[in-house]
Protein backbone atom coordinates (compact mmCIF):
# COMPACT_ATOMS: atom_id res chain seq x y z
CA UNK A 1 0.00 0.00 0.00
CA UNK A 2 1.10 3.15 -0.64
CA UNK A 3 1.35 6.19 1.45
CA UNK A 4 -1.49 9.04 2.11
CA UNK A 5 0.14 12.83 3.60
CA UNK A 6 -2.17 15.23 4.38
CA UNK A 7 -0.27 18.55 3.54
CA UNK A 8 -2.00 20.70 6.03
CA UNK A 9 -1.91 21.52 9.92
CA UNK A 10 -5.51 22.17 10.46
CA UNK A 11 -6.33 19.46 12.90
CA UNK A 12 -10.11 19.42 11.97
CA UNK A 13 -8.67 18.42 8.83
CA UNK A 14 -6.87 15.82 10.62
CA UNK A 15 -9.67 14.30 12.70
CA UNK A 16 -12.08 14.15 9.08
CA UNK A 17 -9.32 11.65 8.12
CA UNK A 18 -9.05 9.69 11.20
CA UNK A 19 -13.31 9.64 11.62
CA UNK A 20 -13.44 7.93 8.24
CA UNK A 21 -10.52 5.50 9.06
CA UNK A 22 -8.15 6.53 6.58
CA UNK A 23 -4.24 6.42 7.74
CA UNK A 24 -2.40 9.25 7.08
CA UNK A 25 0.79 10.87 7.94
CA UNK A 26 0.62 15.07 8.53
CA UNK A 27 3.38 16.98 6.90
CA UNK A 28 2.15 21.16 6.61
CA UNK A 29 3.31 23.54 3.44
CA UNK A 30 4.92 26.15 4.57
CA UNK A 31 5.74 28.50 1.87
CA UNK A 32 4.00 31.58 1.23
CA UNK A 33 0.82 31.56 -0.57
CA UNK A 34 0.00 33.43 -3.41
CA UNK A 35 -3.48 34.01 -5.25
CA UNK A 36 -4.09 35.86 -8.49
CA UNK A 37 -7.73 35.23 -8.40
CA UNK A 38 -10.60 37.49 -5.86
CA UNK A 39 -13.04 35.01 -7.01
CA UNK A 40 -13.49 32.66 -3.97
CA UNK A 41 -13.85 29.08 -6.10
CA UNK A 42 -10.52 30.24 -8.03
CA UNK A 43 -8.71 31.33 -4.73
CA UNK A 44 -8.97 28.02 -2.86
CA UNK A 45 -8.16 25.91 -5.65
CA UNK A 46 -5.11 27.93 -6.47
CA UNK A 47 -3.55 27.71 -2.35
CA UNK A 48 -4.76 23.86 -2.28
CA UNK A 49 -2.85 23.69 -5.34
CA UNK A 50 0.25 24.95 -4.07
CA UNK A 51 0.00 23.12 -1.02
CA UNK A 52 -0.05 19.94 -2.28
CA UNK A 53 2.61 20.77 -4.52
CA UNK A 54 5.22 22.04 -2.15
CA UNK A 55 4.76 19.06 0.14
CA UNK A 56 4.84 17.05 -2.85
CA UNK A 57 7.96 18.45 -4.17
CA UNK A 58 9.94 18.08 -1.18
CA UNK A 59 8.86 14.48 -0.73
CA UNK A 60 10.47 13.70 -4.43
CA UNK A 61 13.54 15.16 -3.03
CA UNK A 62 13.85 13.79 -0.45
CA UNK A 63 12.83 10.24 -1.24
CA UNK A 64 15.39 10.87 -4.89
CA UNK A 65 18.19 11.72 -2.74
CA UNK A 66 17.90 8.72 -0.38
CA UNK A 67 17.10 6.25 -2.94
CA UNK A 68 19.65 3.88 -1.66
CA UNK A 69 18.02 4.07 1.86
CA UNK A 70 14.18 3.69 1.29
CA UNK A 71 11.64 1.60 -1.04
CA UNK A 72 10.22 3.36 -3.08
CA UNK A 73 6.36 3.84 -2.05
CA UNK A 74 3.13 5.22 -3.76
CA UNK A 75 2.32 8.56 -2.54
CA UNK A 76 -1.08 10.93 -2.41
CA UNK A 77 -0.47 14.07 -1.07
CA UNK A 78 -3.98 16.02 -0.21
CA UNK A 79 -4.02 20.06 0.09
CA UNK A 80 -6.96 22.06 0.90
CA UNK A 81 -7.86 25.31 1.33
CA UNK A 82 -11.23 26.96 3.11
CA UNK A 83 -12.57 29.90 2.91
CA UNK A 84 -15.64 31.90 3.64
CA UNK A 85 -17.32 34.13 0.63
CA UNK A 86 -19.99 36.65 2.05
CA UNK A 87 -21.04 39.78 -0.34
CA UNK A 88 -18.00 39.10 -2.58
CA UNK A 89 -15.84 39.20 -0.14
CA UNK A 90 -13.16 36.76 1.28
CA UNK A 91 -13.16 35.86 4.39
CA UNK A 92 -9.91 34.42 6.10
CA UNK A 93 -8.75 34.02 9.40
CA UNK A 94 -9.04 36.59 11.94
CA UNK A 95 -6.41 39.24 12.77
CA UNK A 96 -7.62 39.76 15.91
CA UNK A 97 -10.45 39.40 18.58
CA UNK A 98 -12.07 42.71 17.24
CA UNK A 99 -11.98 40.91 13.46
CA UNK A 100 -13.22 38.44 14.60
CA UNK A 101 -16.31 40.10 16.20
CA UNK A 102 -17.00 41.99 12.24
CA UNK A 103 -16.44 39.01 10.55
CA UNK A 104 -19.19 37.94 13.06
CA UNK A 105 -21.47 40.59 12.52
CA UNK A 106 -21.34 40.67 8.42
CA UNK A 107 -22.46 36.92 9.16
CA UNK A 108 -24.81 37.08 11.83
CA UNK A 109 -28.74 36.24 10.65
CA UNK A 110 -28.00 35.99 7.02
CA UNK A 111 -26.78 33.34 4.35
CA UNK A 112 -23.18 32.89 3.26
CA UNK A 113 -20.40 30.47 1.04
CA UNK A 114 -17.89 28.09 2.34
CA UNK A 115 -15.57 27.35 -0.19
CA UNK A 116 -12.69 24.23 0.01
CA UNK A 117 -10.58 23.71 -2.54
CA UNK A 118 -8.89 20.58 -2.81
CA UNK A 119 -5.89 19.21 -4.85
CA UNK A 120 -4.61 15.63 -5.16
CA UNK A 121 -1.11 14.28 -6.36
CA UNK A 122 -0.52 11.35 -6.80
CA UNK A 123 3.07 10.10 -7.17
CA UNK A 124 3.12 6.11 -8.54
CA UNK A 125 5.51 4.21 -10.18
CA UNK A 126 2.41 1.70 -11.13
CA UNK A 127 1.23 4.61 -13.40
CA UNK A 128 -1.44 6.37 -11.26
CA UNK A 129 0.32 9.80 -11.61
CA UNK A 130 -0.71 12.98 -11.51
CA UNK A 131 -2.80 16.10 -10.33
CA UNK A 132 -6.32 16.76 -9.26
CA UNK A 133 -7.40 19.86 -8.34
CA UNK A 134 -11.40 20.76 -7.45
CA UNK A 135 -13.70 22.86 -5.24
CA UNK A 136 -16.85 22.33 -3.35
CA UNK A 137 -19.53 25.03 -1.63
CA UNK A 138 -21.48 24.98 1.11
CA UNK A 139 -24.51 27.70 2.26
CA UNK A 140 -24.52 28.37 5.65
CA UNK A 141 -27.14 30.43 7.41
CA UNK A 142 -26.62 32.23 10.70
CA UNK A 143 -28.66 32.72 13.45
CA UNK A 144 -29.31 36.37 14.28
CA UNK A 145 -26.10 36.97 17.14
CA UNK A 146 -27.03 39.64 19.48
CA UNK A 147 -23.40 42.00 20.27
CA UNK A 148 -23.20 40.12 23.56
CA UNK A 149 -23.48 36.75 21.90
CA UNK A 150 -20.93 37.72 19.47
CA UNK A 151 -18.21 39.10 22.40
CA UNK A 152 -19.33 35.73 24.54
CA UNK A 153 -18.48 33.48 21.52
CA UNK A 154 -14.95 35.24 20.66
CA UNK A 155 -14.35 34.97 23.94
CA UNK A 156 -14.38 31.46 23.85
CA UNK A 157 -10.91 32.07 21.76
CA UNK A 158 -12.68 29.76 18.92
CA UNK A 159 -12.71 31.95 16.42
CA UNK A 160 -9.35 32.92 15.99
CA UNK A 161 -7.59 30.10 13.85
CA UNK A 162 -10.63 29.66 11.76
CA UNK A 163 -11.42 30.96 8.41
CA UNK A 164 -15.04 33.44 8.69
CA UNK A 165 -14.28 33.67 12.57
CA UNK A 166 -16.34 30.30 13.38
CA UNK A 167 -16.04 26.45 14.49
CA UNK A 168 -18.70 25.24 12.83
CA UNK A 169 -18.26 21.81 14.75
CA UNK A 170 -17.39 23.98 17.97
CA UNK A 171 -19.24 25.99 20.12
CA UNK A 172 -20.69 27.85 16.73
CA UNK A 173 -22.91 25.30 16.21
CA UNK A 174 -25.83 26.52 18.16
CA UNK A 175 -26.38 30.07 16.09
CA UNK A 176 -26.34 27.44 12.53
CA UNK A 177 -29.75 27.84 11.53
CA UNK A 178 -29.31 24.94 8.55
CA UNK A 179 -26.79 24.35 5.83
CA UNK A 180 -26.66 23.11 2.17
CA UNK A 181 -24.53 21.07 0.92
CA UNK A 182 -21.73 19.02 2.46
CA UNK A 183 -20.79 19.89 6.23
CA UNK A 184 -17.54 18.33 6.25
CA UNK A 185 -16.56 20.96 3.66
CA UNK A 186 -17.23 23.28 5.96
CA UNK A 187 -15.13 21.93 8.63
CA UNK A 188 -12.41 22.36 6.48
CA UNK A 189 -12.23 18.65 4.07
CA UNK A 190 -15.01 17.29 1.74
CA UNK A 191 -14.46 13.47 2.69
CA UNK A 192 -16.83 12.41 0.32
CA UNK A 193 -16.02 14.45 -2.77
CA UNK A 194 -12.32 13.09 -2.17
CA UNK A 195 -13.85 9.35 -2.09
CA UNK A 196 -15.63 9.67 -5.00
CA UNK A 197 -12.87 11.89 -7.43
CA UNK A 198 -10.66 9.12 -6.80
CA UNK A 199 -13.39 6.07 -6.94
CA UNK A 200 -14.03 7.79 -10.52
CA UNK A 201 -9.73 7.65 -10.98
CA UNK A 202 -10.08 3.66 -10.41
CA UNK A 203 -8.48 4.39 -6.80
CA UNK A 204 -9.78 2.95 -3.65
CA UNK A 205 -8.88 5.66 -1.29
CA UNK A 206 -8.89 2.60 1.62
CA UNK A 207 -6.21 1.06 -0.32
CA UNK A 208 -3.79 3.36 -1.41
CA UNK B 1 -27.34 27.46 39.39
CA UNK B 2 -29.94 24.40 38.14
CA UNK B 3 -29.03 21.57 36.79
CA UNK B 4 -29.38 19.84 33.44
CA UNK B 5 -30.42 16.28 32.36
CA UNK B 6 -29.88 14.27 29.67
CA UNK B 7 -32.54 11.20 29.76
CA UNK B 8 -30.87 9.91 26.78
CA UNK B 9 -28.04 7.25 26.84
CA UNK B 10 -26.71 8.34 23.10
CA UNK B 11 -22.84 9.14 23.06
CA UNK B 12 -23.45 11.22 20.40
CA UNK B 13 -26.09 13.48 22.23
CA UNK B 14 -23.81 13.58 24.82
CA UNK B 15 -20.56 14.65 22.78
CA UNK B 16 -22.68 17.61 21.15
CA UNK B 17 -23.90 19.10 24.42
CA UNK B 18 -19.74 18.70 25.20
CA UNK B 19 -19.15 19.89 22.12
CA UNK B 20 -20.73 23.13 22.74
CA UNK B 21 -19.53 24.08 26.33
CA UNK B 22 -23.01 22.29 28.34
CA UNK B 23 -22.44 21.20 31.63
CA UNK B 24 -25.35 17.81 32.13
CA UNK B 25 -25.56 14.83 33.99
CA UNK B 26 -26.55 11.89 31.99
CA UNK B 27 -29.90 9.58 33.12
CA UNK B 28 -31.19 7.34 30.78
CA UNK B 29 -34.96 6.95 30.65
CA UNK B 30 -35.68 3.03 30.45
CA UNK B 31 -39.66 2.87 30.13
CA UNK B 32 -41.50 1.29 27.00
CA UNK B 33 -41.60 3.26 24.43
CA UNK B 34 -45.59 3.68 23.23
CA UNK B 35 -46.18 5.22 19.79
CA UNK B 36 -49.92 6.21 18.70
CA UNK B 37 -48.86 7.78 15.28
CA UNK B 38 -47.54 6.78 12.12
CA UNK B 39 -46.16 10.50 11.33
CA UNK B 40 -42.54 10.84 11.65
CA UNK B 41 -42.97 14.49 13.33
CA UNK B 42 -45.30 13.10 15.93
CA UNK B 43 -43.61 9.35 16.95
CA UNK B 44 -40.58 11.41 17.74
CA UNK B 45 -42.25 14.54 19.74
CA UNK B 46 -43.94 11.59 21.36
CA UNK B 47 -41.16 9.54 22.17
CA UNK B 48 -38.68 12.53 23.64
CA UNK B 49 -41.97 13.52 25.78
CA UNK B 50 -42.09 9.80 27.12
CA UNK B 51 -38.45 9.70 28.00
CA UNK B 52 -38.39 13.71 29.03
CA UNK B 53 -41.21 12.71 31.48
CA UNK B 54 -39.99 9.76 32.83
CA UNK B 55 -37.02 11.18 34.26
CA UNK B 56 -38.63 14.12 35.19
CA UNK B 57 -40.96 11.92 36.94
CA UNK B 58 -38.10 9.95 38.88
CA UNK B 59 -36.11 12.65 39.61
CA UNK B 60 -39.21 14.42 41.03
CA UNK B 61 -39.80 11.95 43.34
CA UNK B 62 -36.76 11.00 44.50
CA UNK B 63 -36.17 14.89 45.10
CA UNK B 64 -39.75 15.05 47.57
CA UNK B 65 -38.39 11.81 49.15
CA UNK B 66 -35.22 12.88 50.41
CA UNK B 67 -36.27 16.53 51.29
CA UNK B 68 -34.26 16.86 54.16
CA UNK B 69 -30.78 15.60 52.35
CA UNK B 70 -31.18 18.07 49.26
CA UNK B 71 -30.95 21.68 49.06
CA UNK B 72 -33.66 21.98 45.94
CA UNK B 73 -32.41 23.09 42.57
CA UNK B 74 -34.02 24.37 39.51
CA UNK B 75 -34.38 21.32 36.80
CA UNK B 76 -34.28 21.15 33.31
CA UNK B 77 -34.61 17.40 31.96
CA UNK B 78 -33.56 16.69 27.83
CA UNK B 79 -35.72 14.62 26.08
CA UNK B 80 -34.65 13.19 22.22
CA UNK B 81 -35.53 10.95 19.93
CA UNK B 82 -34.61 10.63 16.27
CA UNK B 83 -35.69 8.46 13.22
CA UNK B 84 -35.04 8.31 9.40
CA UNK B 85 -38.08 8.68 7.17
CA UNK B 86 -38.29 7.31 3.35
CA UNK B 87 -41.09 6.65 1.33
CA UNK B 88 -43.38 7.30 3.90
CA UNK B 89 -41.56 4.25 6.14
CA UNK B 90 -39.82 5.02 9.54
CA UNK B 91 -36.78 4.02 10.31
CA UNK B 92 -35.50 2.91 13.63
CA UNK B 93 -32.16 0.92 14.45
CA UNK B 94 -31.88 -2.46 12.56
CA UNK B 95 -32.17 -5.57 14.40
CA UNK B 96 -29.15 -7.12 12.48
CA UNK B 97 -26.61 -6.56 10.44
CA UNK B 98 -28.94 -7.90 7.09
CA UNK B 99 -31.66 -5.57 8.36
CA UNK B 100 -28.83 -2.63 8.14
CA UNK B 101 -27.86 -3.77 4.82
CA UNK B 102 -31.29 -3.72 3.91
CA UNK B 103 -31.93 0.05 5.27
CA UNK B 104 -28.88 1.36 3.41
CA UNK B 105 -29.98 0.01 -0.21
CA UNK B 106 -33.48 1.47 0.64
CA UNK B 107 -31.59 5.19 1.35
CA UNK B 108 -28.45 4.90 -1.23
CA UNK B 109 -28.48 7.18 -4.25
CA UNK B 110 -31.56 9.31 -2.62
CA UNK B 111 -32.91 11.63 -0.70
CA UNK B 112 -34.52 10.96 2.76
CA UNK B 113 -35.55 12.92 5.91
CA UNK B 114 -34.56 12.73 9.57
CA UNK B 115 -36.67 14.00 12.43
CA UNK B 116 -35.24 14.56 15.73
CA UNK B 117 -37.87 15.09 18.47
CA UNK B 118 -37.38 16.96 21.49
CA UNK B 119 -39.11 17.86 24.91
CA UNK B 120 -37.89 19.93 27.36
CA UNK B 121 -39.09 19.40 31.10
CA UNK B 122 -38.49 22.60 33.50
CA UNK B 123 -38.55 22.25 37.19
CA UNK B 124 -38.36 25.18 38.72
CA UNK B 125 -38.73 27.08 42.47
CA UNK B 126 -38.44 30.38 40.81
CA UNK B 127 -41.92 30.00 37.98
CA UNK B 128 -40.15 28.69 35.07
CA UNK B 129 -41.86 25.47 35.06
CA UNK B 130 -43.49 23.40 32.39
CA UNK B 131 -42.83 21.67 29.14
CA UNK B 132 -42.07 22.02 25.80
CA UNK B 133 -42.27 19.69 22.48
CA UNK B 134 -40.91 20.48 19.48
CA UNK B 135 -38.99 18.51 16.21
CA UNK B 136 -36.51 19.60 13.87
CA UNK B 137 -36.04 17.69 10.00
CA UNK B 138 -33.19 17.89 7.99
CA UNK B 139 -32.92 15.98 4.77
CA UNK B 140 -30.28 14.22 3.71
CA UNK B 141 -28.98 12.90 0.12
CA UNK B 142 -26.88 9.75 0.06
CA UNK B 143 -24.92 8.95 -2.91
CA UNK B 144 -24.98 5.78 -4.29
CA UNK B 145 -23.37 2.78 -2.70
CA UNK B 146 -22.54 -0.86 -4.49
CA UNK B 147 -23.68 -4.31 -2.52
CA UNK B 148 -19.93 -4.45 -1.35
CA UNK B 149 -19.56 -1.05 -0.52
CA UNK B 150 -22.69 -1.08 1.73
CA UNK B 151 -21.05 -4.70 2.81
CA UNK B 152 -17.73 -2.89 3.89
CA UNK B 153 -19.38 -0.36 5.56
CA UNK B 154 -21.59 -2.59 8.01
CA UNK B 155 -19.08 -4.55 8.51
CA UNK B 156 -17.43 -1.67 10.40
CA UNK B 157 -20.35 -2.31 13.46
CA UNK B 158 -21.08 1.28 13.23
CA UNK B 159 -24.86 1.34 11.68
CA UNK B 160 -26.08 -0.58 14.15
CA UNK B 161 -27.28 1.47 17.08
CA UNK B 162 -28.25 4.11 14.83
CA UNK B 163 -31.85 5.20 13.02
CA UNK B 164 -31.29 3.95 9.55
CA UNK B 165 -28.30 2.18 9.85
CA UNK B 166 -25.85 4.84 9.52
CA UNK B 167 -23.77 7.69 11.36
CA UNK B 168 -23.28 10.75 9.39
CA UNK B 169 -20.67 11.57 12.47
CA UNK B 170 -18.67 8.64 11.39
CA UNK B 171 -17.20 6.39 8.41
CA UNK B 172 -20.61 6.84 6.52
CA UNK B 173 -19.48 10.78 5.89
CA UNK B 174 -18.21 9.65 3.00
CA UNK B 175 -21.57 8.59 1.01
CA UNK B 176 -23.55 11.50 2.56
CA UNK B 177 -23.75 13.83 -0.93
CA UNK B 178 -25.12 16.66 1.00
CA UNK B 179 -27.76 17.84 3.63
CA UNK B 180 -30.66 20.69 3.92
CA UNK B 181 -31.12 21.48 7.34
CA UNK B 182 -29.37 20.88 10.63
CA UNK B 183 -26.66 18.66 10.67
CA UNK B 184 -26.64 17.76 14.56
CA UNK B 185 -30.58 16.90 14.00
CA UNK B 186 -29.52 13.87 12.10
CA UNK B 187 -26.53 13.82 14.46
CA UNK B 188 -29.59 13.52 17.11
CA UNK B 189 -29.76 16.28 18.94
CA UNK B 190 -30.60 19.46 17.46
CA UNK B 191 -28.79 22.24 19.93
CA UNK B 192 -29.49 25.27 17.82
CA UNK B 193 -33.07 24.97 17.84
CA UNK B 194 -32.50 23.92 21.58
CA UNK B 195 -30.93 26.95 22.38
CA UNK B 196 -33.08 29.60 20.24
CA UNK B 197 -36.45 27.62 21.81
CA UNK B 198 -35.04 28.13 25.81
CA UNK B 199 -34.09 31.51 24.56
CA UNK B 200 -37.08 32.63 23.74
CA UNK B 201 -38.82 31.29 27.00
CA UNK B 202 -36.06 33.99 28.52
CA UNK B 203 -33.66 31.36 29.64
CA UNK B 204 -29.70 31.22 28.97
CA UNK B 205 -28.93 27.48 28.42
CA UNK B 206 -25.65 28.34 29.70
CA UNK B 207 -26.66 29.89 32.99
CA UNK B 208 -29.79 27.39 33.79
Amino acid sequence: MGQIILASASPRRKELLEQIGISFEVCPAKGEEMITSTLPSAVVSELSAQKAREVAGMLKQYGDSHRELMTPQDMMVLGADTVVSVDNQILGKPKNEADAARMLRMLSGRTHEVYTGVTIVLMSKSGKAGEHTFYEKTAVTMREMSDEEIERYVATGEPMDKAGAYGIQGKCAIYIDKIEGDYNNVVGLPVSAIYHVLKNLGIDWYLW
